[in-house]
C-alpha cells in the first residue's frame, strides 16, 4: 500500500524511467548518461514539497530576520511538514533541530558544510536545540574502516562541526558508537519491528547478498527524529516535533521514518531538504570524498584552492574571449557562479557578477579570482575557527547532559 | 562454502528428511507427524559432538566433584569445543559462562530452571564468573509485547534466576534494553558486517517479509560470546574463552557466531548442549509456555503439581494392572520416569524405580506419588528462594560493576 510519504514509483533510484536515470540514495548520487540531476523529478518521485518563496518569507517574519542565503537562493528546495512546524513556533511551540554526519573521512569538503552552516542559521533564528549524530557505526559497516578509525574520524569530524559554531548550551553530539543503548535503543527496536526486510529493499536497494549491519542500519538514523531518544534532553516532552535539515539524498531514510512514527504514536519529523553541492567538474552530482580534485576541503591551502578553482572548476566562459564578449558565459553550468550563489553573501555583487558574466564583459578568470578570495577566507576562518576546537570542548559538546536553557 | 562449525544440509529445519523432519530453532521445536526428536540425528545435522562419559569423568576429575546430574544421565549430551575448554582449565588457565533467557512469560516452567540449574554446578565446579543475559529486545520483536513488559518480565525473570543460587561475586546479570550500547554495541556491528541476510535465511529461516528487527537480533545473542563485550568485567583479557551451556536449539545462534569469531580476531565460543525437558503429556518437544497444562510452573502449589502430574503426566504403565504386573512399563515413554532422571539425584533410588517399574512390581501410581514429592519439595525450595530475593539483589547482580574475585 502506497503510503503518504511514499515514493511515486518503485524503489530509490531503481527503475528506468527514460534517457536519463537518477540514483539518489544515502549512498549514492548519479545520472545515468551524465546528466544533471532533475531536482523537480525528485521531489515528485520523493513525495516531498518544494519550498516556496512564500514560506522563505514567513520564516523571515517569524524569525524577525532576513533568510539565510541557502534559503532564499533555493539552496534548500524542499521540505515535509515545514508548514506545521511554522504553525507551531507562531503559536509559541517549540521544537528540535536533527542533524547528522557520517564520519568517513578526515577532511570535510565545502559541500560537507553547507548543512551545518544552515542547521546553526535555523539554531540561532529559532533558538531551539540541536542534537547531531555522526554514524560512526553505519561508516564502518559500509566502508572498510575499523571501529576504531570510525570512532577517531567521529571526533575529528566533530571539531569542525563545532567549528561551524555552534551553541554548547543547545547542541548535543553524538556518535553511535558511543551513544547507542538506553531509550535509544528501545526506539530502535520499536522502529525496527515495524520494517520488513522488503520494505528496506524497496527504500534503500539492499539486496540478499548485502550484511545485516546494512540492512539493520536505517533504524539507527531514525531514531534521533523522536525526542524519547534523549531522556536527558526532552523527558517528558513525547510530543516534541523534530525538523531535520538536510540534503535530499537523506530523504529515504525519513521517508521510513515517517511511514513508522504514527504507528508507534510517535510525531513524524518535518524535514527541509537541499540539493547537492556540486563538484567542481560541474553539477552531475555531490562532491566525491573520493577524489580529492573534485572539492575543496577544509583543509585545502589558499594556494590548494587557487590552483583547484582555476583548474578544474568547470566553466560556463567561451572558448574564444572574442565568442565569449559576443554570448556572454552559459551561467546554467557554470560552477563559480554556482560556488559564488552557496557562499557569497552580498545579492548584489552576486547579481552584479551574473549580469555582467553573462553578457560578456566578465571573464571567467575575473569570476575565479573573485571566488578564490571568498572560498580562501571562509576557509581560513574555518581552520582558525577548528584550531580553537579543544578536545576538552569535544568532550562537553558530547557530554550525555541536560540543556537546561535550550529553548531561550 | 561449508565451515567447519555448519550444517551438515540445508537450513535450521527447512528442509525434508523423509517422514519425520525435525524443525530445531530458537523459535520452534517440532517433529512433523509427532514423533520424538533424534538426538543423534541433531548432532549430525548441526555438526557438534556427542558429550560421552569419558568426558564427563574428566569433568569429574578436574573439578574433583561427582558430574552434575544433568551430565551423568545425559541430559547435557552434545559439546562444541568443551575439550579445549578443559585442556585450558587443566593448565591452569580459566574461561567465562554465558547463558541466557528470552523474557516472554512471567512464570518459569522447570524446563527453563535446567539450564540455570546446570550453570550454577558449573559455576561452583569450576570458580568461573557467569554472565547471563536476558534477551527482552527479542522478545519484543518476536511476541506482540511493549518494550516496557519485556523490561518487566526481564527483571521477574530476574528473581528466578537469582533464586537458583548464583554466586553474586561472580555473576553479571544483563538486559538488553539496559546493556547494549558502548563495547557490546561495537562487537554487534563487528559481526553484523560479517553475516548476510542470505546467510541468517539459512541459519534462521527467516523470509523477507520478516522485519529487520528479527534480521538484526541474531549479533545481540552472538556478542555475549566475546570477553571484549564485557570492558567492566573482563578488560585486557580479550583472548579468554567462553562456555556456553544451554538447550541444543540454541545452537544456530552460536554456529554462526563460531563462523564469524575467527573473522574478527574473536576466539570461538564452546558450546554445552542439553536436550528439551519433555512437555507432560509426551517427549515430542520442549514444553509450551502457551498451553499451562503441558507443563510444571515454578509458581504451582502443591495442588497444581499433584493433579498436574496424575492428570497429564504421560504413564508408560500397560492398560490394566493386569497386563501391568504381566509386561511392566515402557520406560522409554514414560514421563514420570524422565522426570525423575532430571530431579531425582539418589541414583541408587531411581535405578530401583525404574527395575521395579519396568518389571511391573510398582505401578503408575506410585510413580506419580514419588514425582509428586520430588516437584513439590523442589518447587517450594525455589519459591522460598525467590520470595527472599528483593529488587535491591536485582539491582546488585545487574550493576555494571567489577567482579574482582570471579576467578578464585
Amino acid at each position: 500500500m502506497a503510503s503518504e510519504d511514499g515514493q511515486k514509483a518503485g524503489g530509490a533510484g531503481g527503475e528506468n524511467e527514460g534517457a536519463e536515470e537518477m540514483v539518489v540514495n544515502p549512498w549514492e548520487v548519479a545520472v545515468k548518461g551524465g546528466g544533471k540531476i532533475d531536482y523537480d523529478k525528485l521531489i515528485e518521485k520523493f513525495g516531498c514539497q518544494r519550498l516556496d518563496s512564500s514560506l522563505v518569507r514567513r520564516v523571515e517574519r517569524l524569525t524577525s530576520r532576513p533568510a539565510h542565503v541557502f534559503l532564499r537562493r533555493g539552496v534548500f528546495f524542499a521540505h515535509r511538514d515545514l508548514e506545521e512546524i511554522l504553525d507551531l513556533y507562531e503559536r509559541g511551540e517549540k521544537f528540535y533541530l536533527y542533524t547528522g554526519r557520517g564520519p568517513s573521512s578526515e577532511a570535510l569538503h565545502l559541500g560537507h558544510l553547507v548543512p551545518f552552516m544552515f542547521t546553526k542559521y535555523l539554531q540561532d533564528a529559532f533558538k531551539v536545540p540541536l542534537v547531531i549524530q555522526l554514524t560512526d557505526d553505519e561508516k564502518c559497516m559500509w566502508k572498510n574502516l575499523s571501529v576504531e578509525e570510525c570512532k577517531r574520524l567521529a571526533r575529528e569530524n566533530a571539531k569542525d562541526i563545532i567549528a561551524c559554531g555552534f551553541d554548547i548550551t543547545k547542541t548535543f553530539i553524538f556518535s553511535d558508537f558511543d551513544y547507542v543503548g538506553g531509550a535509544f535503543y528501545e526506539n530502535m527496536v520499536r522502529v525496527s519491528k515495524c520494517v520488513t526486510f522488503n520494505k528496506v529493499v524497496g527504500i534503500f536497494g539492499f539486496t540478499p547478498e548485502d550484511h545485516i549491519g546494512k540492512i539493520s542500519f536505517p533504524p539507527v538514523q531514525a531514531v534521533p527524529s523522536f525526542p524519547s531518544s534523549f531522556p536527558h534532553l526532552f523527558s517528558g516532552n513525547d510530543n516534541l516535533r523534530c525538523l531535520i535539515p538536510c540534503a535530499i539524498d537523506q530523504d529515504p531514510y525519513f521517508r521510513m521514518t515517517r511511514d513508522v512514527a504514527p504507528r508507534i504514536g510517535y510525531q513524524k519529523p518535518a524535514l527541509i531538504e537541499s540539493s547537492f553541492f556540486p563538484a567542481l567538474q560541474g553539477e552531475t552530482g555531490k562532491m566525491s570524498a573520493s577524489d580529492p580534485n573534485s572539492a575543496i576541503y577544509v583543509t585545502d591551502s589558499a594556494k590548494d584552492i587557487k590552483n583547484k578553482v582555476n583548474r578544474y572548476a568547470f566553466s560556463g566562459g567561451r572558448d574564444s574571449i572574442e565568442l565569449h564578449r559576443k554570448y556572454g558565459a552559459n551561467l546554467e553550468v557554470d560552477i563559480p557562479i554556482k560556488y559564488l550563489g552557496f557562499f557569497l553573501e552580498d545579492d548584489d555583487e552576486l547579481e552584479h557578477i551574473k549580469t555582467e558574466y553573462g553578457a560578456g564583459r566578465m571573464l571567467t578568470g575575473e569570476v575565479k579570482k573573485r571566488l578564490i578570495e571568498v572560498l580562501s577566507e571562509m576557509v581560513e576562518r574555518h581552520c582558525k575557527a577548528r584550531a580553537a576546537v579543544t578536545d576538552e570542548m569535544v568532550d562537553a559538546f558530547m557530554a550525555v547532559r541536560p540543556l537546561p536553557n535550550m529553548f531561550s
